[in-house]
């Protein structure tokens, strides 16, 4: 399952890529790349940024092997591109919007500067860190949000894309909200919160249903939570649980946790269930419910008045099933040519596919009054909005929609990762970050929380960034 | 990223209901399980078996760490479970459909018999390893189909779901008929093809296209594919690739491998470049397209007449983006009680979600003169349906539709992976597996491999299977 080879996890043309930048005598030119997404899985209004920590886990003392070499080699590389490999020291710079950070399309979420061939080298790695843990913690938030206040469990290890996507999803999944996971491994390792429960096929080993749950109780008396629905969970799963609320946890000392419903008509259920465990002495008792849940189905029980308190996700948060891409590029901003900064700009046809050059700075306006964020701001690495107390803003597109902000504060999202190839990477508890990700999610407009047609949320340039990009493209369509 | 912690990539529950057995003096009771999927991904005929590999490498040796046991000790286990594991020696029996195997709904694809404890513990490894690479081999034999006999290259890496879901997912793509990977990794350790290439930004960093291209040329003339969509495919990219054939690689003895274009109208720039190639004298020059592909749309190409020879599919693969979950449960079908075998259902409202019991035979019947699968079918462990010249066969819901066949060769589809314990998985060369799998899909009739509204392949019980599964019903239900 596991394997160390994390130096050729790396789509082959980075390799001859680099080969070719070699030979041409370029390999060394500084250049800068930045990452961004195209569009927002499940057309969201914003992602959630995560994978930071990974990721400068990943490039943290980057080699090669005589093995990796050995086969570079055999595939074609050349003896002066090989030697480079073998001392290879890694030499960028790298900075990322922190994780939990709340993330738009068009804006650049890692940022890189360094030798052309490095930045070349280390692409799918960085992409593919960022773009699965962005994903998960994305649709985590979107589940969580859609509970409003009742917890959501990550518990889809099961369905993972193997065990990396079971361990990070599970990391993911808690920044992006999730109050714990089942995913033993990862809460151990991580220090998320575990939850536990049962199995039907554990109850099918017993005689009877009440044998198994008293079993069960006896043995984990401080987190009980019994599955009731193997057999007929108004009939028979909670009139056994009760008894076994009584009979085996009450006279210890032990409230019960829990019950859990897996099937059937979870809004009537978990209505007559919550009646039931109430007139039983139990109103602390949860209702938790599984079965393929997601954010849609969450939002419609509540509506429909559902007394559950917590929500068991698995496969539709560990696969984000209903759109299981998360759409992280890395294309060129600049290069640096003879001491001179030289903007890149990649056209296209389809205009969201047209890159905005140079290096830039991104910048977060908060409404100095209420907190909530007002714009996001790419800049020239010079300027400072906050260095003045207006900045006018304008649609990149339809540049006349103009409006001048006042009494903002502005934040820089960029924060180092690596300087000079060091790793600088301040690592935060795993709890704070998830804390961080729910205030900033917090601070942002409701009309962008939608899940239906979430309200654009501005991306916008700086004057001077707008002025160089649509000149490059009059430039080059001219 | 890697991360060594196997033992606990287990869905807690694993460990609490182990617990639960063990305080109940159940834990040694032996039991057998069967995996099966509920459904094939995309509607699908059939999924393809694979991961019993890395299934097999995760089992080998499980073992609990001191940390592991602490962790578990914390979360309130037993003394006496913590020191079951603390010895832990795997004792199952498993056996599985080989790897590349085509599969269906409902039949067991691992079959595991064992001490409860232990066959609870290893589920959500199991689960996840077969779960993850089917579905990625089954969503690469849907792409290969379409191509037919057209290259599929795998190239998802950035976009998979953490290192695993790139590496394993390259191997289980390469299993269902794709040609290639571009991931060095997987190519490397597994031996795999590797397919190379070059990216936009690479491009973007010579002063044109045609020094960039020369420079690649250079450094790569024995696998030169050339991306000429940069600028303008038809006006500036293939002139300038034909130019650089002639010049760099022409007089040099080697000759291009391909063109890749990676936007635009694919079928309508495809024929023009065919025809331009051709004129210039690379008629053996291929055309390779990438651009989200997915069966679909290389259906859709080929329908109208583009000339492409080699699609290079990457995150729609690599994740099974229309559909990325596949279905597999884990079920307990028999206990023993007293030396005596007694079998386990379990019922749900959802006739799809009633269990078959007690431990099985899985049986795939060939027509002896052309090789078809014909159906497959589960009997009991004493029943062999190749014994006699002709076996009534009979839908387990429609009881009346009934046939007799006869003239087949009848092949138990579940080989052992592990013996009481014991590692005797035999490893295949990937290469050969997946030869077979394009044999065995071959063997499937044309109507099971539509992508609409497939046949439903025969899936049936032998008559005492059926009357011990029907019996337990009524039982319970009466």
């Amino acid at each position: 399952m596991t394997h160390d080879k994390l130096s050729l996890i790396s789509d082959s043309y980075t390799f001859s890529t680099a080969n070719g930048f070699f030979s041409a005598g370029i390999g060394d030119t500084p250049v800068w790349f930045d990452m961004f997404c195209r569009h927002i899985p499940d057309n969201g209004g914003f992602g959630i940024m995560a994978g930071t920590a990974q990721l400068a886990e990943s490039l943290d003392g980057l080699s090669f092997s005589a093995e990796d070499l050995d086969y570079l080699r055999e595939r074609g590389a050349s003896p002066d591109f090989l030697d480079y490999l073998k001392n290879f020291r890694f030499e960028c710079d790298i900075s990322a919007v922190p994780e939990g950070t709340p993330i738009f399309a068009g804006e650049p979420i890692v940022s890189i500067h360094g030798p052309a061939v490095q930045c070349q080298i280390i692409e799918t790695l960085l992409l593919m860190n960022i773009n699965h843990q962005s994903l998960i913690a994305t649709k985590a938030n979107r589940m969580v949000r859609a509970a409003q206040g009742r917890s959501v469990v990550e518990f889809g290890s099961r369905r993972a894309h193997g065990a990396d996507a079971a361990f990070y999803g599970a990391r993911a999944a808690y920044i992006g909200g999730c109050s714990a996971t089942t995913c033993s491994s990862a809460a151990r390792e991580l220090g998320i919160p575990l939850f536990t429960g049962m199995n039907h096929s554990y109850i099918q080993m017993f005689d009877s249903e009440l044998d198994a749950f008293r079993a069960y109780a006896r043995s984990n008396p401080n987190e009980c939570v019994l599955l009731i629905d193997t057999y007929d969970a108004i009939n028979s799963g909670l009139p056994n649980a009760i008894k076994v609320f009584r009979e085996e946890l009450a006279p210890r000392g032990f409230r019960p946790k829990g019950v859990r419903i897996d099937s059937g008509d979870l809004a009537y259920l978990s209505k007559k269930i919550r009646r039931e465990l109430n007139d039983a002495g139990f109103p602390d008792c949860d209702i938790i419910a599984s079965n393929s849940l997601d954010e849609y189905i969450i939002r419609e029980l509540i509506q429909h008045g559902a007394r559950i308190d917590g929500f068991l996700c698995g496969e539709r948060l560990v696969t984000a099933s209903s759109d299981p891409v998360f759409s992280g590029v890395y294309k060129l901003a600049a290069i640096e040519k003879d001491g001179e900064v030289i903007p890149k700009i990649k056209l296209s046809e389809n205009v969201s596919k047209i890159t905005t050059p140079c290096p830039k700075h991104l910048w977060r306006l908060f409404d100095r009054e209420n907190g909530k964020a007002m714009a996001d701001l790419l800049t020239l690495t010079d300027e400072d909005p906050g260095a003045t107390d207006s900045c006018e803003l304008f649609d990149p597109d339809y540049t006349w929609k103009r409006k001048t902000v006042t009494g903002f504060v502005a934040r820089q999202l960029l924060e180092p990762v690596f300087t000079g190839g060091k790793n600088v990477y301040r690592a935060r508890p795993l709890a704070d970050v998830r804390a961080y990700c729910l205030e900033q999610v917090d601070a942002l407009w409701e009309e962008v929380l939608r899940f239906e047609n979430p309200h654009n949320y501005y991306v916008d340039l700086s004057q001077r960034l707008w002025d160089i990009k649509y000149g490059l493209i009059d430039e080059l369509r001219g």
